[in-house]
């Protein structure tokens, strides 16, 4: 036997075995993943150590610094190809002293409440600002009452999340516009600061931040605003039907800084095969600073970087590249989704799939798909893998924020779909804790994200198919 | 017009209005179901009540017949055609005086552990038990023992739940014969007293009591057996592994009364136009001692009575006759299912569909279905009308423990499948509280369960096809 024929042989014997430990079926892979994850996996670890040693992660602020620094050290630990930190500029806004508000039914007779300060929203005066208030359910509303009825007062914006729908999502989306525009729409008529109920569909003491906006309104024209808890806005609007006049106070002393340098976090498996088509999985790792951001969106991180962990765990060594990104300042700014879109650009990747997890640690239903029919299609292929860990979810709609930025023709985009019901309890509030977080359902999350990650590597894209023409 | 022609065209118009009202999809019905659940539901307020007012309801207690009482008084407030309570005798087992344990490392070295008794234990001695452990995973492993290596000595029974199945129920039938004939078997070698792991897949504090039988024991042979929290199992197991001569010490305070008298609540709509084809929808409502019993089985209790509620509410007068059961002792005895069996075969009734809600409050997700395959099939073909609300688990499989002895060929039993992840964090310990039960969650359980209940009510029975025989 010549040499060379000896090192074909030699070879061929170490592809055969090396193909005999993947030569497991599909659901053979999916049934390892999920017992991985669910014996001996790390993500719940992590969130410990991001909600119960860092805790809430604003962009600009120090946490966010620290959150950078322990998950990059995390990935370089579990011996990736490739760790590394993207630059990318980002907002500083700080709440400074917590906020106080009160509303008066008589000279002296105050009721406090809770009420937290908008992010982006500009201060009170030091001596906080007190008025009338006006309540409102929609900005139709606001116009039909006109500068007459709204200047110089305060409004107070009190539509509901509507509960009979069976997403909480759908009813965040029917409410937000209060949030993120209410303070500019309502300074066109006078108002001199606005009060918004919060995006909660419980009756609770929490109140929610989140992020608002003025637009273009020049900053002598900025009025501050609030979310108040569900109770005190129900108690508020119930006060007013009995005493339109009553005064409401708040005070609160936020401030938007210079944008600073933060980074998106990027760990890389470089594909053994196709190593330019890329994939992406990942969530944001900047938080709201009320809570500790377990589920906005500290989930959607530990889950990520469990996805490429179990890859390397399992020995599944990917044909394609995959990527976890960690992405900065989604919730006041989303430059880190941004800027990974734009150096991606410029660098000329092709991107074939990206999912985000970025709606709570809470067990995974499914998935939303952007993506091409022809490309929907062919996921809904793989459903049927799925059955036994009860995903059922896979529907066109939305994905993830983050990675909206990528969005393309010949690739998809996905976000994972936890169970919804009680992501709004949290969300962006104090009660967004590290307790309120199963750890089982987040394992269940990242051996859900891992299995559809692994179908996509193994098979790729499939080529958009051209529809016929019908005949007639 | 004659009189006649006028009241038969009054008749028809009358008809006619009605049927108007009526006239709705059955996708439309649905919808309203569940808009009227989430927006005007009473389970939340009647579990609030139960937990909170009431509290644990141990069958013969007095909790268990306050209970009895709100709930007969809430339904009769309803105004249904009949309300009642079945008499049915039901154990009384009393707690006593909190247990205490600790294990000693060396003498008056103690370290405390969390412990309960099981529910149907003897107490230990007035002086509590003190002795060597031997710790097991199976009675595999206890038989090998045998009596040289038991005698004498405690057996912890430490068989984790499996963590990578994914029904937690099947991770609880795979464990819960330590809990149940744990004793049983430990006495058989000698055993002077039993541990048993709590069955949660959680690591933490609190002790899960839950039923055991001694089963034809004599008196004479029966030894005490407690619960130990998982955290402290583990330590445990840990301690054991350094010193296996360490001492165990417990004490427990329980006993058996003799029987007393309570009830199952039953209350009825009465059918329109087939009153003997018989529907019932129960939950139990007894629970454990040690919290509150709101997931276990309050959430069921509630459930099934707003299913009642609904019916009413929306003015959908039932074909068939409905009942609610609320079953008393599922949880150490199953003496109101019985009961309710036995009364109903005296009096020849004809049941044909019973559903049961007792796995928690949690988000449905669909049912288990004890039926023919005719039947099953009957049901899928009602599966789209759910999709909507995310109700997607439809398979033959177990339905209730209160609803079993009704088993009869020709109906269909029913569970309600509820999200599993957390309720083994809770399941017959001390921190099953109302303030784990989420309102949404809760309220969809009730409107998936009138939902079904709707269609089977609407519908009927299929009658049971012949399969033909396979042509060859």
């Amino acid at each position: 036997m010549s040499k060379t024929f000896f090192n074909i042989g030699l070879v061929i014997g170490i592809s055969l075995i090396l193909n005999c430990s993947y030569a497991q079926t599909d659901a053979e892979v999916l049934r390892n993943i999920y017992t991985q994850s669910l014996t001996n996996g790390k993500s719940y670890t992590w969130l410990d150590h991001l909600s119960n040693q860092i805790g809430g992660r604003l962009s600009g602020s120090l946490n966010a610094e620290r959150a950078v620094k322990y998950t990059k050290a995390e990935l370089e630990a579990l011996g990736f190809d490739k760790v590394w930190l993207q630059p990318v500029m980002v907002p500083k806004w700080i709440r400074g002293a917590k906020e106080f508000a009160y509303f008066e039914t008589a000279p002296g007779k105050t009721t406090s409440v809770n009420i937290c300060a908008l992010g982006g929203s500009v201060a009170t005066n030091a001596a906080g600002i007190k008025s009338q208030l006006v309540e409102v359910k929609s900005f139709e509303e606001l116009e039909e009452l006109g500068r007459e009825k709204i200047d110089g007062k305060i409004v107070f914006y009190n539509r509901p999340m509507q509960p009979d729908l069976i997403s909480t999502f759908e009813a965040y989306g029917g409410c937000v516009n209060q949030r993120y525009s209410g303070a500019k729409e309502a300074a066109k008529y006078g108002a001199i600061g606005v009060i918004v109920r919060s995006m909660n569909l419980r009756d609770d003491d929490y109140p929610h931040t989140g992020a608002m906006s003025y637009g273009d309104l020049p900053v002598s024209e900025r009025i501050p605003s609030a979310a108040i808890s569900t109770n005190d806005a129900n108690l508020l609007s119930s006060m007013l039907s009995l005493q339109p006049n009553i005064q409401f106070y708040f005070k609160q002393n936020c401030r938007q800084l210079k944008d600073v340098e933060s980074h998106n976090v990027i760990a890389e498996i470089t594909g053994s095969e196709f190593p330019k088509e890329i994939i992406i999985v990942g969530g944001h790792l900047d938080s709201w600073d009320l809570g500790d951001g377990s589920h906005d969106d500290g989930a959607g991180v530990v889950q990520s970087m469990e996805v490429l962990r179990l890859f390397k765990e399992m020995g599944i060594r990917p044909k394609r590249t995959i990527r976890v990104v960690l992405f900065m300042n989604e919730e006041n700014g989303l430059r880190g989704g941004r800027k990974y879109a734009e150096v991606a650009k410029q660098k000329g990747e092709r991107h074939i799939f990206a999912l985000e997890s970025d709606a709570g640690g809470f067990t995974p239903r499914g998935f939303s798909f952007d993506a091409s029919e022809s490309h929907f299609n062919q996921v809904l292929s793989w459903k049927p893998l799925f059955k036994p860990y009860l995903i059922h979810y896979f529907e066109r709609g939305g994905s993830g924020a983050d990675i909206g930025p990528l969005k393309a023709d010949n690739m998809v985009l996905a976000g994972l779909r936890p169970d919804s019901q009680r992501y709004f309890d949290h969300h962006h509030a104090s009660n967004d804790t590290f307790e309120h977080v199963n750890k089982r359902e987040l394992e269940l999350g990242a051996a859900t994200m891992t299995s559809l990650v692994y179908l996509f590597d193994k098979y790729g894209l499939n080529p958009i198919e051209k529809i016929p023409e019908p005949k007639k």
